[in-house]
């Protein structure tokens, strides 16, 4: 399981199974999707597959997730996604009431992302050999010119933000999956970031790195940022925006938030001189309206994630092995 | 099981579920891949999933179908396709050579297509919630200008083209799944098309539709065509090259050659004053070789597919319902 949790295990599989078979640069490059000229045309290319059990969970379902998975994996690299593949996997004997209640998401999800469905495929598996539904999503995007945004591109003095509070989408599938209650109904944070991406370079084309903290949570997203661009990450744990249910969750069950997944949360890292003209552009959006700082960029400590902690000491933040929760997406 | 065949019961769940859910003109089209303008290029994009059963095969393998599916979806729109995604769902405990095995068929078929693999994802799930390895595959390709084949433009006169014989991959695929012999090994067909049909298009860019008979076979392949351009087909089926040992294994089973899997060949309509010069172009193409013409559209019988029997009767060839051998591809 730990193979498919976005960790080190998920890495190892990428660097020493997958890139030699395939060998290219731009797969090299490890991002969350690829940057193409074709046709003269600057594109953004990505795919995720989702196997998320429930299917549906308070906040959104996998038809939701399908679409501002993928939507958000193009925007990380500052591209504005416009079509999207989609590819069912269908178990035999899957209600088709269900396949309905997910395609009127994945529809409703486009809409509200601005993307479109293009071209899709399904095929059925026998019973048994599958788990009601699976979704396999692939989109493209456009890149703007002067745009460069990549985890390679993180420099010491950057500033890191984090564009909310973070953990909702990981806590809210374990609460239904493991009928657990956390006082209030904690609900995923799923939703398509273009709109806040495209904020943030409307005051500045001068952003280094953006990630979507998924699979491993903002650990996994910092760590890979940090390896890639060869920098140091020093993170102020009391600055995180955890909220209240999170925190009690993670508490209860010995999670840690900083591994828990997230749907609809970016982190940059961005020039200090440029940081507060950033976070109040994305103040000023509705998915931005907690930014805040998290941390900085420094040439101590490469490809190390440091967090100081509440109580004046410094903890490493170390690549997760696996998901602590498998099948969070 | 149906539903997923490619045939009447696929075509009903999109048409009655996915276009009314993600409703818009390009999936609306229903062609194997979506033709788009993005960026001042002109693309096409296409997906498609594989659950193949068993992953390896006479003739390749779950790999080699991933990389020449998707690619043959794109060629048969005059794409030249250029780059894919390649996302994996792998059922744990599937072994890591397996797993290896089937990124080094990627690797070669990607190679040998003339395309780079430039992103990809990897889910896991629990034993018994998977079957080894499903891949989903989705590309983009550049479209020439001038080039426009899609199946609304069959047009009555044109002559309708196959490129070889038909049926092999699925008497493959049947053949080791349920090990019966036919008195020699039958191997799929599978194969990038792109050169084929480029060759095609350098003698004449008058070539109206292309299309890669798949799922439920030539018959499908011809209908969906029929349908999309309200014009009618008749075949002469003793025109149809059908290798020997599919006639033996179709006679044995009671199968129809016509309905059977194929993933190396494309049948094309092409207006009947091109159709010396595309077959002859065909022919001298290593895929092209036992390239025939066994039909021709027509005004009559709008939206049906005919064929003259060697008996010198007619027979109407429907479009299959799902799929007479699943999870062929």
């Amino acid at each position: 399981m730990g193979h498919g949790g976005g960790g080190a295990l998920s890495a190892e599989l990428t660097r020493h199974l997958f890139l030699p078979a395939y060998g290219n640069q731009a797969l090299g490059e490890l991002t969350d999707s690829a940057a193409l000229t074709l046709g003269g045309a600057r594109l953004a290319f990505s795919t995720d597959s989702y196997v998320v059990r429930p299917l549906f969970f308070p906040g959104g379902g996998i038809g939701d997730l399908a679409v501002n998975g993928t939507v958000n994996d193009l925007a990380m690299s500052g591209a504005v996604p416009a079509y999207l593949s989609c590819a069912f996997i269908l178990e035999e004997g899957t209600e088709l009431a269900t396949v309905g209640r997910v395609a009127q998401a994945i529809g409703a999800a486009a809409r509200a992302a601005d993307v479109t469905v293009v071209t899709g495929d399904t095929k059925v598996v026998d019973s048994g050999h599958g788990d009601g539904v699976y979704i396999t999503t692939a989109g493209v995007g456009l890149i703007a010119d002067g745009v460069d945004i990549r985890p390679q591109r993180a420099r010491p003095g950057d500033v890191v933000i984090v564009s909310g509070p973070v953990g909702l989408h990981g806590i809210a599938i374990l609460s239904v999956r493991e009928g657990l209650a956390f006082g209030t109904e904690v609900a995923s944070d799923t939703a398509p970031l273009t709109g806040l991406v495209q904020a943030m370079l409307a005051v500045t084309p001068e952003i280094h790195v953006l990630r979507d903290p998924t699979r491993g949570g903002l650990a996994a997203a910092l760590n890979e940022i940090a390896a890639a661009s060869h920098t140091g990450v020093v993170l102020d744990e009391r600055a995180v925006p955890v909220p209240e249910a999170v925190a009690t969750a993670c508490a209860l069950l010995g999670l840690d938030p900083m591994y828990v997944a997230n749907e609809g949360r970016l982190v940059a890292f961005v020039p200090r001189h440029h940081a507060d003209v950033v976070v109040d552009a994305m103040h000023a959006h509705p998915l931005g309206r907690e930014a805040a700082v998290i941390g900085e960029c420094v040439a101590e400590h490469p490809e190390t994630v440091v967090a100081r902690t509440g109580l004046g000491g410094t903890r490493i933040v170390d690549l997760p092995l696996g998901e602590q929760l498998p099948r969070i997406c």
